[in-house]
Formats: C-alpha cells, structure tokens, sequence
C-alpha cells in the first residue's frame, strides 16, 4: 500500500503515513450536528405530521437503460470519461455524437436519473431512467413558493494501481448528506423519507452510472476528478395556497467534475469580499437547511463580489461576524494554532459535510502538528469581520480557507472589506499550510486504492458490477 | 351611477357617494415604494449587467386556442363561469367533462398560459398556449438555487348591471406588479424586462381568457369573485455552478378564485400566532422581494400555527417588531384613529399593492372619518409585539387586519403569543370598523359598472372583444 500511496503523491513532496495511522482514532467518532431551535422544532413538526410513510420501498426499482451504449454496455458519452477527461455529448438538434471539453462545473450531465415519486402519503415504486426533461405543472409550488432542497456529494474511483479499481467507486459520508437533507425536507415541510432507502436507491444509481465516474491519468494528473452526485426534492404539488406538498419527486441527478469549482482562481487562492449590505442567513431563519432560496439570494452579492475584483462573497451575520464563503464554510488559523470556524447553533450556517470531517480530521490528530510540535486546536466560535481584519494585519491569522463538497478545501488568498484589500500571508513553505494538509489528507482518503482506506467509515464503497439480486428481472434492458 | 351603486351594495347598510368624490383626489398621487439599500443595489446591478435587451417585443405573439371549445367559441370549462360559479373539469383520465365544485383557492386553473422564453440576452417571440406541464430540465436552477419570482394580481368583472358587463374585465393597478415584479427579478440576478410590453401581453392573456372571469350572481352574492391572475419568472439554466440565469421563462397561469382566501375563518377574522422562534426576513436579505424562498420558509411556522389553533403567523422581526401576517400586510388601529403599519424602508415588508391602496385610501380621505370627525392617521412605523399585546389589553388597539391580493382585506379576530391569545375587541357595529369599510372601498372599485370607475388610474381595463389587430394572422385556431 505505501508504494501505491507514493505513486499517487509523486511530485507533491509529502508522503506522510501518519493520516492513516491517526484516521483510526476517528473511526469511532460519530459525527454529531449541533441543531439550531428552529431546525429542532421543524424535526419535531414534521415527523409529527408525517407518521411512518417512509418505510423502505416493497417495489422492485425499475431501471430503464439509455440507448447508446456500445458492445461492451459502456454509455457512449461516458466512455471517453475513462480516458481523457473529455466527454462526448449528443447535439440535440442532429442527434449525432460530439466531443466536449467543458469542464466548468455542473455543465455535462450523465445518461440516467434516479426518480421516487411521492403521492397520496407514500413513496412510489422508484425508476432510474433516462435523463429527461421533466414534466411539472406550471402552478407547481416548487416553482412558486421555493419548495425544494438538494444535496451535493461525490462518487470517486481510486487509482488505478491497486485492486479495486475496476468494480469499486467510493462515496463520501452519504449518509450524513441524506440525514441533512432530511433535516432540510422537515424544515421546509417536504415529505420525509427514510434515509438507508434513499443511500440503497443512490448505490443503484451509481453503479449505473459507474462508467461517468472519471479515472485519474496518473502520475502527472492530481486534479480532484469525480462523479458528482446531486440528490434534489421538489414539491410537485399544483395549487397556488401556500401549504404543505401532498405530491414531491426525490430525484437525482450527476455530472462528472473535473478541474476545481472556482475556475480561474489564483493558485494562492481566491479573493473574497466581505458585505454587511447583503445577509445569507439570520435566526429564526433557513441558514442550515441546504434550500434554494439560500442561494437565490446570494447571486447579486457574488455579482458585487465579481464587480470589486473577487471571487465570491465573505458572508457576515447581522452583528457582522463572518459566518461563510460564497457556497462554503469558512475557516481561518492563527499564528498560535487555533483553527477558528462559525458555530451552528444558532441556524446561521450550514452544518457541511467537509466542514465536519476537517474538524473531525484536526481533532483526531490526522494532520501533521505544528512547525513548534503542538496540536492544532479547533474553536468553533463566531469570529467579528473587525477581528479578522485586525487579525490579518498584525500576523496573528496566518490562513484562511473554505470548505465544500465542490470545492473540497479551497485557499483564500485576500479579504476586500469598505474598499480596502488585506492578502493573508503567502506561505514560506506552501506544504506546511493547513488547507493544503488537509486537501492532502482528502485525496488520499478518496483515492487511495488500498483496502484499509475502502474500509474506512467515512468512505461508503459501492461495488459497481451488480450483484445478483441487482441484475434481476425488474432490469429492463432497452436499444 | 348611484342606483347601480345601490344595487350593488343593497343589504350591506353603507352606500356613501364619499368614496367616489375622493377617489378623484388620489388620481393624481402615484405611488412611490421606499426600496431597502439592499433592493436599491440590486437594480442599480442588474440594470448595468442588462444593457437594454429587453425592449418590445418585434414578433407577433402567437395564440394556440384550447380544442374545447363549443359553437360560441368559449372554452367548455369556463363556460360555467358565466353562470353559477361552478367550474368543468376535463379529467385526466376519461377526457370526459365533469363538475368541479372546488372553490379552494388556486386549485382550478384556465385553459391557457402565456410564454416568454428569454435566451441568449433577449426575449423571444411570446406565445399564449394551451395549459400544459412545463419541460425543465432536472438540472435547472429556478428548481436548484429557488430562481423564480411571482407575482398575483386579479381580473374582475363590473357588476352586469352597467353598460361595460360585456365586454370589459378590470385589472387592479397591474402595472405596480409588474413594477414590483421587475424589481424582484433585479434581486434574484434573473433577466429584467419591459415592463409594458408585459401588460400588453398580459392584457392579450385576460383577453384569450375572459370567459373564465367569473360573474358575481347580484343581488345576494356579494364575495369576492375574480379571475387570479399569477406571472412567473423562473430560471431554465440547466447548469449547476450558483450562478445568473442566462436562460429564463416568464409565463402566466390563471385560476378563478371564487371564496375567501381562508377558507374556514372566523367571519370575525383571522387568529395569528405571533412567533419569535421563526423569522421571516431580516435587514439585507430578501424580504422586500416576491421570491419562492419567502414561501418555503414559512411553511413550518404555519404548521406550529395551525398546531396552536390560529390560522396564520404573525411575524416578528429579529427585535420582536410585528412585520406581517402569514402571506399579508399588517395593520392595527388605534382608538385615537392611528392606522399603524410597518415601514418599507429595512426591506422586512413585501411592498404589498393593497397594502400601498390602503394607505392612499386613508389618506385621501376615501373612507368616512372616525365617529368622531377626526380623519384617520396613516402611520409607518415598527411596532414591538410587546405594545401590541399591551395595547389590545388596555383597549388603545381597537382593530387589525391583513392586507394582500389573495385576501384584499381580511380582519384579524385575536392574536396569540407565548401560549396565551389577545382577543381583539367586538365591534359594537361592525360597519364602523375600518377593515369593513375599506373592504367595501374595494369592491366598489373594483365591480362597480360606472364608466367613471373605469375611467379611475387604479383600474386598468381590458377590452375583451379583440381588437383588429389581435384578430390577426398570428392566432392560430385549433380545433
């Protein structure tokens, strides 16, 4: 295994066993959100409301295939994903095959969707079909009134060097994403689902679509490249009275990821600017539900942001501590070693799945100590816009990065805040920066083809041949 | 003129010519909005991203007629309309007619919906269609990241007594909307139009629609009964970085709304629960805007209410500050004659066309003074929950109620807060109450035959036989 850890790592300079000694220690650990009042009232709420409808599914899913596949069964547009990292797609227009080379992100989608329809109290029997428009009523109220929630997580292959490469795709924490967004279904009151249903029908989808999961060309390439998997409900209902949905679809949909989610940023990192004019999120209010008003709202802020030379925007709460970064959690380390990120409590930030697992990964001692050889120690508390300025100036913050499941860890280079820019400190030794260990630490994790990294718990391993009560008759083979 | 006006009102115990006198005195007033900085930014953003694409529409719109459609030419299912306020319904399954007497609000739509599809940076040529499902691709982001905005405005008929009965349907200051509605789009980064060429296709929609607005049965029916008008703007980007909608559709459903919007209240008005645990906008955010995330938000708050006993929320700012009621404006009065209502200017409040009316109402002096001779007193100002309470107890608040297009005026009964309910006084005579008499200001307004109500710059009249214009090659009949 350390030989295959080396190959993947070649050229990066750290080669450093100790994240798989020390991941052990947080195998244990369970991950535990912090629930704002509101989020615990809506939980309440709705699993008063909804009594049991969301067993496991009795019907058989039904998997309709696309019809371009070639003699091997691979999708003809996913093929070229094993490859070179370029796509075909078929112009819809000529219905003839193309090469596609965008690799901005959410841009190319796969060939199949997953759908469970909700009805009369119950979920129907779920279908992986092909990928379509879907037909929704105008008056739909999640076209209205913003019923509707989604997901983002990702399915990786490991390098090709070890065993598995061939019939094994990883998934990250996806249990925790389908606990979120059942947190975020109750506080919108969506149907609740239950979730173990919901990961089994997401592993069918995946194996599915295995062929779209891109392989990393080794050794030259160390770019994130995966599956992309976007899970969304959507009240279906058509009536215009604001209400609760009697009808919602739970879809999913992938689109492979290739380069990272901030195209164009500076390798040092991006620039953010911090706005007091514009708010994401207040008590009382939906900050931790992963909903798509959150993000209605931001888009004339990131176009500010864009406007003054940035890149996204440095969310503040009403008392102006900063809470997060465009799309991403947010997190900054002093000079003596404390990794500073918001506290969820109060509902104002969303409870991220990488932001978690890099506390989890500080906590459990999984990234190297500092330079002086003590422990980083991580504080969730609210950090003042005031304070981080002041922080940056006088040298006691050293770093700053986001985190999210597009981007993984991303650097930040500067804050733009009333019209002045402060820059973090360009690293001596860029190595020994923190966000830089721990996007170390998240590629191995992901890609590592060893058995022990496949066994670890956050990694939720989906073998991709079907197993034979997959590849039963409720399989519909079509073209 | 009066004896219509008399009919019109006969067992109702008011008829006061006031009104009509002092309409004229607010001709002149147009209506300004405060707009919150956050508002202010957000058009000052959009207007320089849109640089003009959004002039008159060059192509002819293009009217697709529903194949139900007798000998007279009007749709099988609005026909019923005309008369007894009962609808016919296709059924999905049979295609056979059958009676629907569902007077829910917004569960029966009509027969057509009008298109704009905006691509590539202009509006393509409009299209009134046949009522069908949508096609959105799963990946688009009005279903992803809640681009979509709404509007509702109303079309009625003037009572049949009156010479327009045939041939005119009344819209209640649709260009408000329209107005309120572009500043929304600006907020949510979503493509900005013309503002008339929308009403011009809006009034060619009512027109290819009128069958359905309704006609109230006089004498004895005096409810409200109008055609619901709803206009959306939604996003049809099909990618999925956060990020302006560069493909978008604006369309307009309608649905005859026949019956109060609270089905089932109190005829002595609502019950609001006022909750400091859910917050519907806060300084900076989207409150001011008519976006799907308003919505979605308050479902759950809604649910507690329901829980509780009460028929809507009652908002509370971050200070406690009373904003509005469920999906309506809010105002109390006060026994010294202070009609008090939250201001626009922080952005908490939807800038409410009723609630805009209302105001102007009172201060023109279209309704009779108090009982004392003094004139009412429009106040905007913020109001803590606390005084509120203290003023229903010590009897200084003598009267509340919502305002909104869905509901027009709706009084509230009692509010309830941390578990016990303040019973707002019973009106010795309820002609005195000012929710009353501007309820009736209203249907005045809006029903009266009068060729001077038409004439009023609040009512916007569509001819509904089509002009020769209309008639043109562009429609295209079917069936």
């Amino acid at each position: 295994m350390r030989a295959c850890l080396s190959k993947s790592f070649r050229g990066m300079g750290v080669c450093s066993d100790l994240f798989f000694c020390q991941w052990r220690q947080v195998r244990s650990s369970t991950s535990t959100v912090t629930l704002s009042q509101t989020m615990r009232r809506a939980l309440a709420l709705a699993e008063r409301v909804e009594k049991g409808p969301y067993g496991p599914q009795p019907s058989p899913l039904s998997v309709e295939r696309s019809r371009a596949v070639d003699a091997q069964g691979h999708s003809l547009r996913a093929r070229a994903a094993l490859g070179r990292h370029s796509f075909y797609q078929r112009s819809s227009e000529t219905e003839e095959l193309q090469t596609s080379g965008s690799q901005e992100f959410g841009v190319t989608f796969t060939d199949h969707m997953l759908l469970v329809r909700y009805r009369e109290g119950r979920w129907e029997t779920p279908a992986i079909v092909v990928r379509r428009p879907l037909e929704l009523d105008p008056g739909s109220s999640s076209l209205q009134y913003g019923l509707q929630i989604f997901e983002g997580m990702k399915a990786y292959r490991p390098d090709p060097a070890g065993p598995e490469t061939e019939d094994v795709v990883r998934l990250f924490r996806p249990r925790e994403n389908l606990q979120r967004m059942y947190r975020s279904a109750a506080r919108l009151a969506l149907p609740l689902f239950d979730t173990e249903t919901m990961l089994h029908l997401i592993e069918e989808y995946v194996r599915t679509e295995a062929d779209w999961v891109p392989v990393r060309d080794l050794p030259d390439d160390l770019r994130p490249v995966s599956l992309y998997l976007r899970p969304c409900l959507i009240s279906t209902d058509a009536r215009l009275g604001v209400r609760r949905a009697k009808e919602a679809l739970f879809y999913v949909i992938a689109s492979p990821s290739l380069g990272g989610y901030y195209s164009g940023a500076d390798p040092a990192g991006v620039a953010l600017l911090a706005t007091d004019e514009f708010v994401r999120a207040w008590p009382g209010g939906v900050g931790d539900a992963k909903c798509g008003g959150n993000y209605a709202l931001g888009l004339v802020a990131q176009e500010l942001a864009h406007a003054e030379g940035c890149h996204q925007v440095l969310w503040l709460d009403p008392e102006r501590n900063v809470t997060e970064a465009g799309v991403m959690n947010f997190f900054v380390v002093t000079s003596a070693g404390e990794v500073l990120t918001a506290p969820l409590g109060e509902g104002l930030i969303l409870p991220g799945i990488i932001r978690s697992a890099v506390i989890e990964l500080i906590r459990g001692g999984s990234v190297p100590a500092q330079a002086n050889g003590q422990p980083w120690q991580v504080v969730e508390r609210s950090l003042h816009i005031e304070d981080l300025i002041r922080g940056i100036e006088d040298g006691r913050i050293v770093e700053a990065f986001g985190t999210g499941t597009a981007a993984m860890v991303c650097a930040v280079a500067a804050i733009k805040y009333r019209g002045r820019t402060y820059r973090l400190p360009e690293a001596a030794d860029n190595h020994q920066r923190l966000s830089i260990r721990l996007g170390k630490a998240f590629e191995r994790l992901l890609f590592d083809p060893g058995r022990e990294t496949s066994a670890h718990p956050w990694i939720h391993t989906v073998q991709i041949k079907p197993t034979p009560q997959v590849a039963s008759a409720s399989r519909t083979q079509f073209g």
